[in-house]
């Protein structure tokens, strides 16, 4: 994972590891799903998204995703939670990504048993 | 995350937050990256995976990812360790996820100056 500094402890040169090391937890692609959705989003609305994540993750995984520069704050003079964010150029990239997990999910959990709902 | 047993905590309907229930980490999608590269690994070769990822962790993956069905073992009646695994028609079905992955990050992680190459 990166730090809250951007910096990147890469583990491999792959790209997919790559990939997983600024992205491979539970909640920073649903930051950017619910951008790619709403378009933009303040720190009141990511709570109210259906997974209830919690403040302090939010916090954290807006902090993270802004150096990066995967998203933006609109208001860059504002503090993290007075402000809303939008993708960046890299972060819109992202929406194959979101897509193909999508199907995936909407095609091969069923054998969970699970409600799953296809956004689009 | 789900559980060795296979249950899992929905968040929320989403596919995409589902996904990221049984998928959202930094090792269980390099565990699926590597056997659609070799078709069959055992528990010895994912130990060579340039990612170093402990012995620990790596049976952890392996047992969940074999109770949610997304790669199975070749010989039912051995151990984690001394088996092989292989890509379930579940599993092998993230290949577009982990394509789109790749070329994200061989395209939008160029920022961070990491030499990323591409496995195509």
């Amino acid at each position: 994972m990166a730090n809250s500094d951007g910096n990147v402890d890469w583990r491999s040169m792959c790209p997919i590891s790559s990939a997983l090391d600024v992205l491979g937890d539970k909640w920073s692609l649903l930051v950017i799903r619910d951008l790619i959705i709403h378009g933009a989003r303040t720190y009141s609305q990511f709570l109210e998204a259906p997974e209830h994540i919690s403040t302090n993750i939010l916090a954290a995984r807006l902090d993270l995703l802004t150096c990066i520069k995967l998203i933006e704050r609109t208001n860059p003079e504002a503090t993290s939670r007075n402000n809303a964010y939008r993708l960046t150029e890299s972060g819109a990239a992202l929406r194959p990504v979101l897509e193909a997990l999508g199907k995936w999910a909407g095609t091969h959990l069923a054998d969970f048993n699970v409600d799953i709902v296809k956004l689009s």
